[in-house]
């Protein structure tokens, strides 16, 4: 049944859509990956975000190694099917850094700044230094 | 000293980087778009957001046309320099369909439902029926 559902999503030509991930209840946004069609069915029917790693061209089980999954909680596309905004509910943090999100570096007054901390450090979360996915 | 900015994102092979928009105060995701070089000087220059219309291949001032401006209140790259995160002050609606974001279709038990109304319609917006960008 997910088939009618694919038919939605307007893939790119590398067959993958951006997905926003966005904590559910506090509406942080946590982070934007890529998912193909088979991340889209496996996230819809196991209910647990898997996005499409660029690097490692390979099907990326979020949290599979550090234990941070993402837990659906709603899976919507936009107006022109090209994006995909999974509201999710993260278990621990989002980025690779050991930040709740992604979103960390602020851009004011033509400077960029470090807006939140590391709780927890990457080698805690993979047992070696932070790689991206 | 835009330069030393620009210099932080990853421009995909097309010049392009995306670029989530989220209403500031609520969290609402209202967007996601694409900006180019030009797209992310003007937007910290001018505290308005512009993006790039890949349909159009211009410039594209967020509400030019429809007066549905999004005021940039902060701008924030993600850990790879390869997303953009827009907080913005939104003008009226984001959507080109006339709701107020654009994820408006939820897919749920292999179906798909549309959870959000029109607030304003497009031809109200456009003076004609509506165009993405």
């Amino acid at each position: 049944m997910n088939a009618d559902l694919l038919r939605q999503i307007s893939f790119d030509k590398a067959g993958l859509v951006p997905a926003i991930a966005q904590q559910h209840d506090s509406g942080e946004v946590l982070m934007m990956a890529w998912m193909n069609a088979d991340a889209v069915t496996e996230t819809l029917e196991s209910g647990r975000v898997c996005y499409w790693s660029r690097s490692r061209a390979a099907l990326w089980r979020k949290g599979e190694s550090s234990g941070h999954v993402q837990k659906l909680v709603d899976f919507r596309v936009d107006c022109d099917g090209d994006t995909i905004l999974l509201l999710v509910d993260q278990t621990g943090v989002a980025c690779h850094t050991g930040r709740h999100n992604c979103f960390f570096t602020s851009f004011k007054d033509g400077k960029s700044e470090v807006i939140a901390d590391v709780m927890v450090s990457p080698e805690d979360m993979y047992g070696k230094p932070a790689d991206p996915s």
